[in-house]
């Protein structure tokens, strides 16, 4: 096998109550991506599709997130990465993400899978560092384990796959603004007060055990955030009237995808995924700003080999 | 039916990183109670036996939770409480909440069961409330419940009871010294780091998915708190050395048992749970603090009937 040709998904992180060790990955939203054997040692970016990205190895996550890896690979040859960008840079759904963890996977199958998945986050964490100056997991955790993971420990790394309902639908209005993820961290207090740290625990709980007991009704009630979303909502314009109309639409529950701008909801069955959509779309279309809408089933295997 | 005697266990709140959501109910300690219907309307508490507590009913926890339920139920007549007890009031295993779980269990049985489980623990967060100032509800959910049990929100109460794997012990050693819960809690900070948050809510994600993966691994790895247990232990002698023989012996992981000053360990099968016990022992035969030390399965029942 000289080739690869895969689609590497985009996630949502935080989910919620999960700041920084929850995430999601989406089924149908995604990149492609092309890797390569090539005689040369090291990385190539050949081709960037659908958006203006750096080439420059070094300066692109796909490319540092590789050399990543085959810094502890005995590799007698180099890869070629084309990347068609589906998943715009900026919204807050992984697009970093899913070109960093879709390069290690691919070129850890072309070398004969020496890593395993948490080995591949390690390095794809480093594309992150790139984009965004801190190296999280919270994205290409989904991305490569599929499902929704949990990033139980920075130091050491643990990763933990939990199960994830096969009913589960997500949601994703993505306002054509800019939130930089810097801005968004740094509106951030360094403090939170005891109590509101308690209801975030007790709802992580509630979400996870929720996942496991496959509980639509618990993990609605546990997707609440009592300490992000009040401080990064106000970089979302809409942000309250998008959660109103998903819930009254019958979503399980809303909220900020990542670091913003984009707003997800979570929803049982297709139908409602669907609904909410459409009570999103409402929502902005009041508001004056372009947006798109994707709606996907949570998708379980995460990275995946196409024609 | 006109009597009952029933166990009602001791419990471990907080479980390390669960600080106000988590519990566990024990298996072989606890307290004996015989409830009984007597004509007269309200509750008495006839006798008390092993400790020396108040006998009347608005100043005895099980009589106060007694009398919770009672103001919700249609009953003719009252009810009787003997208790035995046998678990020592300020030890930090949820003595009062053995007695207030144990007085509405019973009395909703001898009723005919009118109320669920979720409800028995609001009744008996009164008896806490009574003990503590605050009706906290990580001891009375345990021991209504059994096993583990997780209070995901006090507003709406949302408790869920957690999977528990069957190889799950306790080691529990209570030395012989006074903390006052209201002592306990008065030494927290009102506020606590975003980046301790995160690990906290990290690892009771991790605890949950591997209570219902039973991976005896993920528990122990996950068996940390960042923000309670640097401050509290430093009212409990010996505390550093307890845990460090207790991880050595073989524990997935050790910490404070509620406010403390007692301190448990959980390990994976009896064996190790007794091995724990012992090099508790060896910490605290240095101290010359006198001390209890209990071993038992975790509890999946809760209260039962006995003979």
């Amino acid at each position: 096998m000289n080739e690869l040709k895969i689609f590497t998904p985009a996630t949502i992180a935080n989910v919620s109550c999960g700041f920084d060790v929850l995430g999601l990955a989406l089924d149908n939203v995604g990149d492609e991506m092309i890797i390569r054997k090539i005689p040369e040692n090291g990385i190539i970016i050949s081709k960037i599709e659908g958006q203006d990205l750096p080439l420059e190895t070094h300066k692109n996550v796909a490319g540092v997130a590789g050399l990543a890896l085959l810094a502890e690979a005995e590799a007698t040859h180099g890869f070629e990465i084309e990347i068609i960008k589906r998943i715009k840079p900026g919204s807050g759904i992984g697009s970093s993400a899913a070109s960093s963890a879709g390069a290690v996977w691919a070129i850890n199958e072309l070398l004969g899978k020496p890593f395993n998945t948490s080995d591949l986050v390690r390095f794809a964490m480093e594309g992150e560092r790139l984009a965004t100056g801190v190296a999280h997991a919270d994205n290409v955790a989904p991305a490569l384990f599929g499902g929704f993971t949990l990033v139980r420990s920075y130091e050491p790394l643990d990763i933990i796959s939990v199960n994830t309902p096969s009913e589960l639908y997500a949601t994703v209005i993505h306002p054509q603004i800019e939130v930089k993820t810097s801005d968004a961290r740094e509106i951030l207090r360094t403090t939170v007060q005891l109590k509101d740290a308690i209801k975030q625990w007790g709802n992580v709980g509630g979400l996870i055990s929720g996942l496991y007991t496959e509980d639509y009704d618990l993990i609605g009630r546990s997707l609440q955030d009592h300490i992000i979303e009040p401080i990064r909502s106000i970089l979302i314009p809409a942000f309250d009237s998008v959660k109103k109309n998903s819930i009254k639409a019958g979503a399980l529950g809303c909220g900020i995808s990542g670091s913003g701008p984009s707003i997800f909801a979570l929803s049982k069955g297709e139908e409602t995924a669907l609904n909410v959509g459409e009570a999103m779309k409402a929502a902005y279309n009041k508001v004056g700003i372009k947006y798109d809408v994707h709606v996907s089933k949570v998708n379980k295997q995460g990275i995946k080999i196409i024609n």
